[in-house]
């Protein structure tokens, strides 16, 4: 880390940085320039809150050279993390479907897609029991219920869960579910990330609305702390100014986590776009950049779904983009 | 709500939205023009999805008319809100000062951090027991340890307690904190949300890092469905692309939200900026757009305070910021 | 159009409003609700400027249902538009790729790059005569001399070339350039627009840094309008919160451009992401999400470039490129 | 400047790269850690392209100590630059009121609104001659006539003028104009930046949609670089994804760019929030924070205005909004 600090600063409020900086186990190597002294911090400075020093009246800027994050840095660990659920792998060449309705709605729906999305190739189920919702007058998911319906769906087909946890108070309920969703709302939820962290459980960890790759990586740090070091990171589109489609999909981020971490990467172009008729074409070009992964919402009936209907394609589109992303994987080997 | 439907739709699928809208109690009125249908929702459209309708196939835009918000809104409650804690009165023409460090960190910091901005005017003293890291790796706060030193800093000081809930399991050991914060990364942790609306304390609602104001809205909307209407809305910064200040201090959601509700709004300058150096100019400008409060973090020894010194002003520098926003409060009478 | 009218407006301002609105040329619908006055506008909208209307204090919110251009409309001009560049079709199923280097630096240089695209499959020479570059200090073209090293490449090669004007003054000089580039600081320069408008040459029109996808159409309706309608859109990342990458490139702007107007689409992974290791996923997710083209920043010597080195990448990785985006493109058939 | 090149890179690039890097007149001092190695770079580092070196494969990441800009720089010009404009001058503690209507629409308008707002206190009268505006359907100003009408209104009221140029082929025209405004789409049009250089008139320097204060600051350096040192900035809104206001008034521009230039800064509300309503609460806060002078839209007729009525004060609230802030000036001293 390099820390300038301004010209015509006290010596006095120098020397009492280089010692607080000291005293977290830091070495200081100090020269001074013209118009500015430089500080090269030396040593593990992951700790270091590099917000906090360049808010001082006393820095001019500051850079950080190393990564604050560790147990995700690919640096200290090259090769891909593979997370095997249920004998279904993800990560390392491994590509997976994650499909399913926003909302289990019933015992007949929940089945109906489970059974059509299989038929159609892919090996999880999703589909929301607690559903973050924006107004509270919306419908906020059939809770405990819901999850009972998704653990008969996959008694049924075989099908892998995965599903959101939205407050640590419900952990005891997701035993049975094989993975757990971290939503973007809650990607900083530092406390449920930290029960997380004590579990074995594979944990589908979202992007949140405006954070950056650096954020998402440290909340999976937070994650890994703890001991858990099954995470799966997911790419949901982030929030800019363009009001077209929802969110905006970062497919870049696709090829960069792959650079600075080891952690699979799926992409939920269903949320991303908010658009139906966008996903086929995004679900591809997440193939095509080399993601491990896609989770899209799949209806029988989009229509009348009590939630993201509007998103979601039909069992009969996704068994065309599953043909489709297959085709592109091939392309890109 | 206006749905515009695209040329060329299918009478049937029309048919079938219509038949769903009437189904949420909506009366619909239908207009066929050369190139587009348009559908106009009468009645309380305040628990329709925006998203899910303008996500659909067959649907060009849609546009709400009315807010999706109601306790909150200022049309069904034109007075303004006045809020009373321990006698110190906030909105309505009732201004605050609320100080104090990021953390709490030992019984003598906080005590000589609340009888200093005491003694400059403040009336309610902030101090973090719980404190969001970005990093695992960072000082997490003192926790319930922390939140019995605020108390005894009130009762030596008088000085009501304001500090943040990270979770809803917490909820208990804050039975006499006064104010009870929700931090920016919780305003759409609905179940917290909820918790809290069923408690009578006042809560101070940060608005998120990346969300609108019509969000925070439908976020103080959570609280006040469940029967608590004691809130006060804070701006603290959104996240854009300039980097120079570590959020970007949105201003004009004073005037903004004191149009949109009743609600008390007040400002948060320090974690807005993340520099102490902007702080005393963001305080002023928050007071001459009528802010009914401020929110500044203070510390008696910024360099080094274990957590976001870099943005903490001195008890001195406290006391001229007081002095300033109290002049700039009368030159706007 | 619709407006809503706050509750409480005096009738004379609202009558004011709609004789106003009626001199425009348009029809007024009005109905009078509890909480608004709602206006129906009916008529050609095109020239009514939201902004000025939803600013007024009398007014709530206003929606356009209507888009505002009408010559890039896909709505009144279903066809998809081909662009024929000597011989080389771009749009409607015809995929072209443009390569070069960002600057042109030399004869050499120029002339072996040309070479070496053409031998790996490009039809299309990119090269930068005039080059915007942030700071008065750095490197700002070859200009004049640069535009005759790019004919005489392409009297060598046969390759068409694409290459920026920067003012309007400069047009007279690119009487050769067989596609123009309006570079993303100049979308909105509108006199620069209309002055192409008058011209027949193919423009490559970039989207701005902060520009939504309606107004990077306005700005080919500026053109457009002239008379000029050889269109290409080019999609080259936006600016947002996130710094790993230079940008953010919003591929789902490949798929929404093709559903709202007829002109083909282009993406430039190179300026995006700002980084040469991203650039062959991107082409191949900007292939997979439909793309008409792809521009590409290629250099037989990165790191010595004088202008963008570092995200072009060399005729052997373009050769790879090329490879790839063909197999993926099959794989979308 | 700080360069951090990635483990396991080969010597003979690090090399190469310490070539170019030499080549550029810079001291070069190299330090091998145990991950990465380090380059810092010592001189004169403004010429450097930083994106170039942090898009280079073998680059983990690059940080600039000094700032690329030198005239604009506070560091080397600590002293307050003061323009002088017809006697009245701004900076330097000299504040300045600028109002007048968006756009020129007639002799009895300019000259009316040019009196009142005289009458209430402003110096200087700003209208639009030339009008950019997303839409080739609206509106585009009276050009040339509307120069001359506000030279008649100049004559009348001695009001300086100031009036936005679009085109640099437009400068003759612009002879006797008292400050020449770049508007924010022309922030980076850098040919005519270094065409207004080579004057001496002072420039008005609108910050871009979505530039940062960097940016701005490069934008100054270029016309600086030419010659020309009486340069106004203007913060006037960025773009964010909030949608209630036209833009987000980002007022730390102001406190943040007193600290690193010596150039005096007006703030735009009106451009900023597009909501007359919120204008008197925004300039207010605009002087609180310290700005050297505020740009208001004033006009007559608001809701009849040809451009931009909505965000239009009349004369009588400019009187208002005049004492207002000449109180709350007052306040911080």
């Amino acid at each position: 880390m390099i820390v300038s600090i301004k010209k015509g600063t006290d010596e006095a409020q120098i020397e009492n940085l280089v010692e607080w900086l000291k005293s977290l186990n830091l070495e200081i190597h100090r020269s001074n320039g013209q118009y500015d002294t430089i500080l090269g911090l030396v040593g593990d400075t992951s700790h270091v809150d590099i917000d906090l020093i360049s808010g001082l009246n006393i820095v001019n800027n500051v850079a950080r050279i190393s990564e604050p994050y560790k147990s995700a840095n690919r640096k200290f660990h090259p090769d891909d993390t593979v997370i095997d659920v249920c004998g279904h792998k993800i990560g390392g060449g491994n590509f997976q479907f994650i499909a399913g309705p926003c909302s289990v709605e019933s015992s007949e729906q929940i089945l109906s897609i489970a059974n059509d999305i299989k038929a159609a190739g892919a090996n999880f189920l999703r589909g929301g029991a607690f559903n973050p919702r924006t107004s509270p007058y919306a419908f906020q998911g059939m809770r405990a219920e819901g999850l009972e319906l998704l653990e008969k769906a996959k008694a049924e087909t075989g099908a892998p869960i995965v599903t959101e946890i939205m407050d640590l108070s419900h952990l005891p309920m997701f035993e049975n579910v094989d993975v757990i969703q971290v939503g973007a709302r809650n990607m900083q939820n530092f406390d449920l990330l930290q029960e997380l962290g004590k579990t074995k459980k594979p944990i589908l960890l979202k992007r949140g609305l405006a954070n950056t790759l650096q954020e998402l990586l440290m909340s999976a740090e937070y994650i890994m702390s703890e001991g858990n070091e099954n995470i799966i990171l997911c790419e949901r589109g982030i929030r800019t100014y363009e009001t077209y489609t929802r969110n905006t999909l970062d497919l870049s981020a696709v090829p960069v986590l792959h650079e600075l971490t080891h952690l699979p990467v799926v992409v939920d172009p269903s949320h991303a776009t908010g658009k139906a008729a966008l996903v086929p074409s995004m679900a591809a070009a997440a193939a095509a950049c080399g993601a491990d992964g896609i989770m899209l919402e799949v209806h029988n009936n989009p229509t009348c779904a009590l939630c993201d209907g509007a998103q979601s394609i039909t069992p009969a589109q996704f068994a065309e983009v599953y043909k489709t992303v297959q085709k592109v994987r091939e392309a890109i080997l």
